[in-house]
């Protein structure tokens, strides 16, 4: 049984996606499809260029889909993402967060030599020499963008000094500087619209400030990268940036989904559960489920339930392997019963993972492994 | 590079430990040989079997050091981890919670017909039913302990009904009665040992009394089984054992650190840690790791900083992939700089790496595939 998957044998079969051995992850096809199709959509009719972040799912298959749709191509949070990315046919890959390690430059050369459109952000000019050396001695330009610090302080640099970090890059040999990068994750979750707005603009209009200062010097930006789900809607007014990154528009989460959008209401739909069944149910008014802080994110909230309970019931962690659902009075779950949770947080959580169940009208139609599972080295 | 350990060209080399690809799971050797050792020699000492729990470390190489080192088998949480470990010729498993939906009796009968020690826990009279139903269709017995509720309330069956199912167990055709599991998870972390070991030993004799009850009608329970690393010293002296169930005393975290011992200090020694890198550092006072959400389990406080870091620093998530590092007043960290970390709770961190990376004085002796890894199904 190991080694592969333990659901295989139930694809195709009518109501098969009730058997799951659980926990499973689960993704709702039609629903996962829509969010595909929207941001594809929201991206042409702005003009943006789309690059969703494949950190969000870690899955060839689904980077696959979101190119077919129209996106240019991916964002890797690490270098071990990408070079699985690449393995796996994908071409053109920016990786959003600078690569420093002696060794991991040299995997970094490695990868730019094996696909055509390798992108890698910097964000000091020790790193940028550093990337400029190696690009050197592997004989083959290397793209970069500068990574534009506004306001999280995780990493990129601070606006007043990225024009001399830009120029440094545009004028070294084996450099080739493609634009700037900024990501505002300390906006993304502010859920109400008018202030999520307001400051998501502010930060914009930074990223502009360093662009028409580079331009004005002749140093152009084609690629200016950035932005999340929770600023879709935001940033084609804002009008600075060329291409959007978000991730999680995908699957949506606990969090994302209590953000609020420009109409009210954000327009992607919650696409990703786990699935988890009841194994003992000796204690009135809680069932134990087979899964705990093994299964979910344990970063946010816990799990909201969303099917096979009843109302009023809730998920609280039970442990490593289980989780316990507390029940209503006078409520009881069989032995076996099967119950779906939206995840918390969906990256964290499907980095637990080594398969998607797609699911379709109670039919588990395919398999997807997450080959990027555990890649952040 | 995908497919293979990114680190495993450093293995054999002078101070190769510093150079891992980051994040990176590492073990001390010499401190996880001590606490094999030790608690190898606890159970020894004190006439106990020892059969630690796999679901800690997931890693049929450590099994094999445990079973090596005296362990008669080890406990697994779920059945997918026990069939990786039947995989890795692992003979003897127990598994400590129940197992109910219909294509898992199936695999757990496939799996009885694979090792010659296969032992599985039971709550209700429904689940021994179904169970007695398997093995007879299997046409091998399966040997079931009744699993106790002590006082968690997540399995086990309430010790005033445990004797009926005992002898229900008892008399089915199919199964065979091998005795008692209790765990009383909810005493492991109570950080005072005084009133640690009153509870536990009030929650033992509760044990005692379903055994005396059985024996007086001639049903007996060789295998009385239970304990964690948080009791293993006060576990012999209620004398209701015979087997101990220990899991994080090979590696211990910054949780069970935080419990004290009979002798003010618990025996074991800290073996595990997450090695981060620096790779942002543009803010005064902050370095920005390579090591988030997805590096560390994130259910208990931060990790704890052990080495490469400034007297006062202390460590905070950035979001999935990155880690903060908040320094005193005039300190700062290099790009590259490597850190170390105590993990919060260990087994749901080890969940989240393929591999170990094995160290000693400097050098990375081995990498140990983490074969069960994310096996929660």
């Amino acid at each position: 049984m190991a080694g592969t998957f333990v659901n295989e044998a139930l694809i195709g079969k009518k109501d098969g996606a009730g058997e799951l051995a659980t926990p499973a992850l689960v993704i709702d096809l039609p629903a996962f499809e829509r969010n595909i199709k929207t941001m594809a959509e929201h991206c042409a009719r702005a003009g943006l260029t789309l690059r969703p972040h494949a950190k969000t799912h870690k899955c060839a298959e689904i980077a696959r889909r979101q190119i077919a749709a129209g996106a240019v191509g991916i964002c890797c949070a690490k270098l071990g993402e990408a070079e699985v990315m690449a393995d796996a046919g994908i071409e053109n890959i920016l990786l959003t967060s600078p690569v420093v390690l002696p060794r991991a430059l040299d995997r970094l050369m490695a990868l730019n030599d094996r696909i055509p459109d390798l992108h890698v952000v910097i964000d000091s000019e020790e790193n940028a020499r550093a990337l400029e050396a190696a690009a050197e001695k592997a004989g083959r330009p290397l793209n970069v963008l500068v990574d534009l610090d506004i306001g999280l302080h995780r990493t990129g640099i601070a606006p007043e000094a990225a024009p001399a970090l830009a120029r440094f890059a545009d004028g070294a040999k084996h450099l080739r500087f493609k634009g700037l990068q900024a990501y505002g994750g300390h906006l993304m979750h502010i859920e109400g619209f008018a202030e999520r707005r307001e400051k998501s603009l502010a930060a914009m209009d930074v990223m502009k400030s360093v662009k028409d200062a580079l331009e004005k010097e002749g140093i152009l930006c084609p690629i200016m990268t950035g932005g999340g789900t929770g600023t879709f809607d935001i940033d084609p007014e804002a009008n600075v940036l060329t291409e959007l990154q978000g991730g999680s528009y995908i699957f949506m989460d606990k969090q994302y989904n209590d953000v609020e959008g420009a109409n009210g209401n954000v327009p992607f739909e919650t696409a990703l559960y786990v699935q988890m069944s009841v194994i003992s149910n000796n204690t009135p008014r809680l069932a134990t489920t087979d899964a705990g802080f093994k299964s979910f994110a344990t970063d946010a909230e816990p799990p909201l339930l969303r099917s096979g309970a009843p109302e009023g019931a809730s998920y609280f962690f039970f442990g490593d392997e289980q989780g316990g659902i507390l029940l209503p009075k006078g409520e009881s779950l069989p032995l076996g019963a099967v119950l779906t949770a939206v995840t918390p947080h969906c990256d964290p959580t499907v980095n637990l993972y080594d398969a998607y169940h797609v699911v379709e009208e109670g039919v588990l139609t395919a398999i997807w492994p997450i080959e990027a599972r555990g890649r952040s080295a």
